[in-house]
């Protein structure tokens, strides 16, 4: 609890324009983009830069108050939900580009800049920012990195990680480190940096990043084809791969997602169809025209039943129109939407959607699967309503068995989206109880008082998708 | 020490021919490539598979002995020095490689895997396994990846690192656990792949490992430009880079290592040159010729005073002749050969290699320059004497004002070579102390015997390059 004494050390640190405990403040924080998921903070503080940061950070360790460190809260794992209470740390004066280096191909940024800024910044200086996760025009590259975001690109490009080279990091104790630099190469110690990539701010607070930067592809190609049959998509995949072709992007949507977006925008998709393919292709111009060609004939030799390649930009945008609606089309469907990411390695691909249509069935739930077939990253997800509790009962036991699967498969419980609160009760699926409890012994040494956003990543018990409240 | 009661206790899991307390076999064990420094283990043991490391671990952990987990020994950083005694582990019988998925572009291997092997299959396969550290004839993998390997082609395509996709690893207190998996996608917790590449054998001991390959590129085209100015050959790097262009390497030599080059091998190099860069494209035909055309150009506008581009393989192989012989041309010059790897961002290297031949000056050294400019990580060698432990002060005192420019100039004390016995004391120069802390955090956390190659990775006291003996 933040009692009037705490209070009085954090406005002299901040401002009391940056201090809100009001009841309307601690509401808007309260939850995120998780559905279902909701828990009061005592405080939302805005500190102005790392030193302030690191001043909280102290007295929150002194005190032992928990920290939430939040962008915008796009994230689907309650990953920034205070589900024990403490004080909501945003970064609205943290959100500058500091720096873009065109020697060495970096940019400096701090937390709370919007992901799409840095990749228009990166583009309009030829320079190319690969990771593109789904909330890139709102969510805060602080929030990325802590949550190792991928997007569409992941197939070729990676995800967030592969982009971090060093950052600043606010330690538990309120030390501020450095971490890496603009260096390819560094091998000074641990790797801090990626461990702190995706700790879901439970080591510490993010309070700058050193990014890196690659060429722009000097063209990309877009295509779509349609399938009667899930395994003749999913055997496309494979063999594009083994043909030595890394698509940019090679997305897939089965049937309830197609019925679902032409329902919604009405682009003429025959709705009968098993699955469609995305897929695009960047690079040298000779190089995508001859992927493309190649994939086409692939596309036709597995059966595809329309295989289109848009021939100008404003051809390729519609193209990809079903793919960027699935989520808001699905959405439409019922007033929650529970969107996960078992992935699986991308061999299993046609195993793992029968998998998921099977546990639907079983449980009488509508699943739509899309997702990241080049990289097996799947969204299973259901259209359905909060306050049914008997439904959502069904809903938490289709995932949990979806999860068995995925890791069953060689998968993992969460590809891009994040442990939180949500998955903290299916890790050790994953990583066993020995790898829980190396990770635990991680966290206690970085932060012995459980104040950096406790209650995420290790599950307390079995509670799952539950309404807090305070 | 290890009495006869717990070598019974070895000798029972591993059996009579896998385990040595000889005098012979002990000394065999008691250095690696790092020069002047020696000490000699209790023991060596050769597992079999993962679960007798797990037992020999459990023992380890219970008498606290110090276990030195050991490839080939190429390391130069003396990590795999038995510095504290105890048990040498060999990975002799773990030598396979496991499996090549071709469908997931992944090749499942053990730790005593030859790198080179790895290399050789992938390409056999129409795959490329990018990390090529120099000792990649006789290192293995499980020591490229404790140590995250670089090489020439870091640049382009990333380290070591930037290939593991999932590990078996035996913890400190015997416990096996399995990180990551054949996923591009996979944010269950925290990053323990990438925490355990680079951790130096320090956190437990790698007994397998999931690699990522990547279609082979079609073609690659190899090309020389000469210097008379070091500053015209670092404007070139920056240039090449400016122009968004990432060549798969882009190599330097300077003036004493030309000298030793030309000395050794007498291929017709001009010893006055002041600088060679040594650049080759990989990819499409015409990207590769595209690339090449225009690297070219930006040599020549740089007053390059001779740019070669290879016809064929063989004048392409010549061509790189200088680069590859370069250590040993150097080596060749004094009895000890002392090769460091500070690293500094690209944009940097003018400065960084003239504050090299200050600090030569300075103290009356001979240094040699080369390595990979494009991601800054540079190779100052000294050729001198072990016998002669005055120079050998003067070496140890430049090496530390080079440590000292690198960071200061942005970069590191190693960008490949690793920490090991040799760079702890300079450790805190890059890390700060806070930094430290964190890293015994994670250390004490995971190995509180700290029987995990102790000695490593965090000084002591401020020993440096001394013999050990015991």
């Amino acid at each position: 609890m933040i009692n009037a004494e705490i209070k009085k050390m954090i406005v002299d640190i901040v401002g009391e324009e940056n201090f809100d405990d009001s009841k309307v403040g601690r509401l808007t924080y309260s939850y995120d983009a998780t559905p279902d998921m909701q828990s009061m903070p005592d405080a939302v503080v805005s500190p102005r830069n790392t030193k302030e940061i690191s001043e909280l950070v102290k007295i929150c360790n002194e005190y032992k108050i928990p920290i939430v460190p939040r962008g915008t809260g796009t994230n689907l794992c309650g990953g920034t939900c205070p589900t024990e209470g403490g004080i909501v740390f945003l970064f609205k004066h943290m959100n500058k580009i500091l720096e873009l280096d065109l020697e060495n191909l970096t940019m400096t940024v701090q937390p709370g800049v919007i992901t799409l800024d840095i990749i228009n910044m990166a583009e309009a200086n030829g320079l190319f920012y690969p990771p593109d996760p789904g909330s890139m025009k709102s969510s805060t590259i602080g929030g990325n990195i802590s949550e190792n975001s991928g997007g569409l690109r992941g197939l070729k490009y990676g995800v967030t990680r592969d982009y971090v080279m060093g950052l600043e990091i606010v330690l538990a104790n309120g030390d501020i480190i450095r971490t890496g630099g603009k260096l390819a190469k560094d091998v000074a110690g641990y790797d801090l940096t990626r461990l702190y990539v995706g700790a879901e701010g439970t080591l510490g607070i993010i309070t700058e990043a050193i990014l890196k930067l690659v060429p722009k592809p000097e063209t990309k190609k877009t295509m779509l084809a349609l399938y009667e049959d899930l395994e003749a998509a999913a055997r496309t995949v494979s063999k594009i791969i083994a043909n030595r072709i890394i698509p940019a992007t090679l997305e897939f949507l089965d049937q309830p997602t197609i019925a679902a977006v032409e329902d919604y925008v009405k682009i003429g998709l025959p709705t009968e169809a098993k699955a469609v393919l995305l897929i695009e292709q960047d690079g040298s111009p000779e190089q995508v025209d001859r992927d493309i060609l190649k994939i086409e004939e692939i596309c036709k030799s597995e059966q595809a039943v329309s295989v289109q390649v848009a021939k100008t930009t404003e051809e390729a945008e519609a193209l990809t129109t079903a793919r960027r609606w699935a989520l808001s089309a699905i959405a439409r469907i019922k007033p929650t939407t529970i969107l996960e990411d078992a992935t699986v390695p991308r061999s299993e691909i046609a195993r793992m959607v029968r998998a998921i249509n099977e546990i639907g069935a079983k449980y009488n739930l509508q699943i739509c699967t899309f997702g990241h077939s080049g990289d097996g990253n799947l969204h299973p997800t259901v259209p359905t309503d909060a306050r049914n509790r008997e439904e959502m009962e069904r809903v938490e036991k289709a995932f949990e068995e979806i999860f068995i699967k995925a890791v069953e498969f060689g998968g993992t419980i969460t590809g891009e989206h994040g442990v939180g609160v949500m998955k903290a009760p299916y890790l050790e699926l994953k990583l066993g109880e020995a790898g829980i409890a190396a990770m635990k012994a991680i966290k206690a040494g970085l932060d012995p008082n459980n104040i950096m956003n406790p209650g995420k990543m290790f599950a307390k018990d079995t509670r799952k998708r539950v309404v807090v409240g305070k």
